[in-house]
């Protein structure tokens, strides 16, 4: 089987689960290279898994011969210099979400990738999740006939401190960008305008620092759907993810995944266990296929299925999110682009 | 067993499942009189359920001498009238929804009932529905902690014809206003404000007669929660009806009934029943419950638990709604109200 | 719409609930006298139903001019000679399960009833139940294919007094007759063989009065398939009644209703209600369902669909199940038979 | 991490189930050594998965000095020999089940594993399914009460050639085997005495070469509970693997396992998505904790949750079940043992 030889920028949280992922589950791929700024976390990851060569700078990543494609997973404030410098040094690239905060320093990502020809990857993995893959599919076959109504609930365990709020870029840049992805991803269809109602319910310092940790979001889609987020970062029962989307020929919609399945009954009622209670674990599956589908891409030559137009546009959502809950007022996209 | 004596006043659709449900299922109420302007209607229904005294005149009911309280089942423009000539006859009165389109009309009604010293009760049926009174309840007794976010699915099998808009009030007044009251009932707070995104989706002779037919409805209470309804006048599965309360301490839904709980596994998928399709098999029982308490009420002297301010208040945020929809922004109720 | 005539024998437990149902729940009926050895209940259970003929033996009710078709409700012990005096006397009977102890008996008052021309239908009430029948019509159709298995779950929320096992023929035919029934109406087969595992596992003095409160029984079809039931006397969820079968095209079950599918979220898990209680609460749609069917048949000529021949091989498979668990080994019926 | 080294004996189905699970989801194995009598195979499968040392003759890789246990995947009649070479050896052992058709070699492979003083861990992999396994913890803490009755449905989506009951011992002693397991585990309670009821409904050819293909067998226990494994060999819609336990406290169950969880909603029905279809889809994770638990026990010189005698166990429910299928009456293991 023909491999994928990758390296890894940024070995944090979410750089050890694709590393895990693709050693572990991903036979088409090959982690041969680990550019960490801190020492010692990058040489115990690197132990760990089995990877040979490891650097502090990332760069070296880069420039290394046999890394034919990267996977960015440092802080959001470096994706677009990496992919960038990537781009230049003709590797192929997987970053994760968001490409940044600013839209004109996304866009000059994407040209540098599109001048260099080679392929880049926007790492929302949700897409990728077996149950809102399902959801999607039985859309695109036309089985919902024309989408009307899209609901999806997304509702973290707990927050994050409040002081990283301003390093996120806030609530809706940070959390609710999958969900404006996942909207896209759902209908197939562009968000024009979005009404975001927001609220301080869960954490008063989280409001001290300029953020929000509850919110219901209306969208507006160019196909004449409508489509309303529900967000908290906090839900006390776990990880709460669920999609439904409705339409002229019907309804479809996907549950949280759970550790097992078990009921029990006593004289007090039925019990089950609560949903998978931490991103990992609920998208385990979906991190490894969506590893699966990039090394696909690049083997193989084809178009990844989530670009940096994607990345784009979700950033898009979440500005004019913020500029609703702001003003309390809709606020059509056009008004951000322009 | 004490009995209440009541008239009713109107034997078209809701007028037929009220008699029905008062003779068959509430053992404390005896059906005495009927006024119904069509004599064919009238006379068919009456020895239907064994009804004595019929009558094509309103006020027939109301001045009969051994009529308790009246049911109120008559076309929405005709409630408010016969809510103040019941009252000034010194009879109890059980009124459907809306009261009225005019918030002076249903104030006016109000002031009679007042002055009366009856008793009047709205006919928000769901209200009594097992499933959303379960959910009510674990709100009430703090089992959520407070609330942060509600969410209503509210979803008819087949939408009116084009031209009932215009004599309805239109989708918010005739369909969402149940919706409205179970907001306020289920989070126990007021509406403050409301936001409508708005669609003609599933019949264009709707939207030619002035109407939407599919909505997604943001909603503030004044205790700081936020709330959602999703509304179409068509879903082919059926009748859907479903809410879902989250709160700090945890999270409750309701979802439909079914007429059977069957599944049926074949080499094809698992597969089960659709919901109950239509109002009144759904709220067969909601129905029933609501009289037993609104006899209750009268025989025991209790205040009843949906009042005219409840009709009022469902009016009012389906003002704030159309408002909202014509100019496209989020609506306070106290412009509405001043 | 023409009414059957019923006069009730017995107003004992089972006798109010078809009493009620009758007056309440089925159109066609009308309870115009009843038969209660203790006259204060007779009065009492008479003034709250409406009925004006009242009397304290049965034979009153038999002879009343105005009965078409009588309710036998009395004893077990009575029901076989009720059936004979109600055949010669040229009424239509409906008989609560089971018909008598004794094979002979019954095939005494089967013969009565053939001879006088007059229907009789058993009370197996839950052939009646949404779910049930729903399952049954997708074996009737072919949906399922030849049955292969068949599951029966059965337990009750509480044992009856130890000493009622006396009195009713113990276990297998006071209570798993229901079950008897469900096997032979689900599979439309045959019960050609059984084998009883039993035990005492609920409550000692069960054991000393002779009875079993425990059982898991094995079934065999003349069609070749297989079936168990599995009972307990007291499950402290409640009452747990479910089908199951399984054949050669799929598998369909059915599980038990519910006062509300509420279900709740905390940090402590899922929590949902407990099954309906009470066998009137579970089968309050299968009381009026089998009051319905078997006026449409007196009164349209029809044979009813549970016959004297469908309660004679019930009792049959529970003597087949008694010397089964006596003998620990596999009885066929037709040692019982001969 | 230390590291087991691990020795394959068979890269059949079973062999290289158990080769990927190790090498790609047991961090704490290593797999150093391959036997397999078929060379194509052994070459191909140890290229697959980075396995240096490649034989045709087992005895090579029990002898390997780098091999700490062997993994034992030959075909049934070579397990016991090759237990006993191996604990020789003083290899650790893990064995597939069953480990022989005949006590006596059962037995002597358990006194050759107790002389060497190794671990012998036999395959039963359904205990480390999480939802079973959740199952026996509800069970072991107290949860249920005391046990009373034990249901396990276990039905494969197709039959294996009908050649293969030959070689395999039939169905009791092939499939079922795993269910007998499962009833001691899950009650934590011995099997005394076994009744099967079994017919010949899948495919007559089964039949003809003396195996049976459908079956309901009630099991009773040392602790008073009753239990019923219902089997068969072809269910259309799939692999069906459930479990559901009655006590004196409550009841649980668990269910089949879903490639996702989607619900879709039709005019025709609501509909969702077929169990896991495959063994190795279904136990993907039970696969993996069994290998962990092995691992585990030989690292750390613990005693393996599945014994010999467990081994041992099962194929003698696994006779007594045929015995009382070929005699058609209860059959006491103590018949079977002495």
């Amino acid at each position: 089987m023909k491999k994928l030889k990758l390296g890894v920028i940024g070995a944090g949280r979410i750089g050890k689960v694709h590393i895990a992922t693709l050693v572990q589950s991903v036979p088409q791929a090959e982690v041969v290279a680990l550019a960490e700024t801190n020492p010692a976390v990058a040489s115990e990851v690197a132990k760990m898994f089995g990877i040979t060569s490891v650097f502090t700078t990332y760069m070296d990543v880069i420039r290394h011969p046999d890394v034919e494609a990267v996977v960015i997973c440092s802080p959001t404030d470096t994706h677009a210099k990496y992919i960038v410098d990537a781009a230049n040094a003709g590797k192929h690239i997987f970053c994760e979400k968001p490409v940044d905060l600013s839209l004109d320093v996304i866009k000059g990502a994407i040209k540098a990738v599109e001048k260099a020809g080679v392929k880049l990857m926007v790492g929302f993995n949700r897409r990728f999740d077996p149950n809102f893959s399902k959801i999607r599919q039985l859309v695109a076959t036309g089985k919902i006939g024309d989408p009307h109504i899209l609901k999806i609930t997304s509702r973290d365990p707990a927050p994050p401190p409040a002081e990283y709020s301003a390093v996120s870029g806030g609530m809706f840049m940070d959390m609710t960008i999958h969900d404006f992805d996942m909207a896209r991803f759902i209908t197939g269809s562009e968000v024009t305008e979005v009404y975001a109602k927001s609220a301080v319910l869960v954490d008063p310092e989280i409001g001290k620092a300029g953020d929000i940790d509850t919110a219901v979001i209306t969208l507006s889609f160019a196909n004449g759907a409508i489509g309303v987020i529900d967000n908290s970062r906090k839900a006390v029962y776990g990880y709460d993810q669920r999609v439904e989307i409705f339409g002229s020929k019907g309804m479809a919609c996907a549950d949280n995944d759970f550790p097992d399945n078990h009921r029990y009954y006593t004289d007090d009622g039925i019990h089950g266990s609560l949903p998978l209670n931490f991103f990992m674990d609920r998208y385990l599956d979906a991190y490894a296929n969506e590893m699966k589908v990039f090394c696909d891409a690049v083997l193989n030559d084809k178009q990844p299925p989530v670009t940096g137009t994607d990345g784009l546009r979700s950033v898009l959502i979440a500005m004019a999110a913020k500029k609703s809950y702001l003003e309390n007022r809709p606020v059509k996209l056009s008004e951000i682009e322009s």
